[in-house]
């Protein structure tokens, strides 16, 4: 396999919310996402989830506590815990998560993008 | 859980080819660790290994091509791979594997750190 360059795997997509996968490490993946704006309450019940900011900032609103990330910082949504994340400005962010996880996890919309989509 | 910030958990050791922990996700790790020189060949004959590069620059050297890596940048040692990384200078990198798995894989040596360090 070749070497994953984040910045040059983000200037193959525009839209938001719609995570890309750039590589897999045993069953699980690292996606790229390009974040803007509000997205839906929602968790997944089987996993956690990781969120890594590549670029900008970020939050992600809980139940309990809402975290601000920015570049460089990590958060590890837990299990069945409900979240939504939000950007105010375009944010790039890593995803990593077990093959087969759905963005909006049980809950199914309009956000709902197409899983195991690779860039 | 708290965020993460890398180069807050990264002011906090100093020593080289030593992974400390900083999240868990599923039974996943995320270590972060400094590199500088060279280390040993080894692989993991149970898992993929994953190297994001926060700050610097790395080599990973493998039997049939070397890896350069700079920030921004990854790569996924396939399992059982034989491999070396390097760095001229001191460069930070963050790891993502199994629970368990020990730097140096099947080879113990003066290079193996103890396994699951927290930071």
């Amino acid at each position: 396999m070749a070497k994953i360059n984040f910045e040059e795997k983000l200037t193959k997509f525009s839209d938001h919310w719609s995570p890309r996968v750039v590589a897999e490490m045993n069953d699980y993946q690292f996606k790229l996402v390009k974040l803007k704006g509000e997205f839906v309450w929602h968790n997944h019940v089987d996993t956690d989830e990781v969120f890594i900011v590549v670029k900008g900032s970020m939050g992600i609103e809980m139940e309990h506590e809402t975290i601000m990330l920015g570049e460089g910082e990590m958060y590890v949504v837990a299990k069945g815990v409900m979240h939504r994340p939000f950007a105010e400005e375009e944010c790039h962010v890593m995803l990593v998560e077990p093959q087969g996880v759905v963005n909006t996890g049980e809950l199914e919309g309009d956000l709902t993008a197409e899983n195991d989509v690779w860039v």
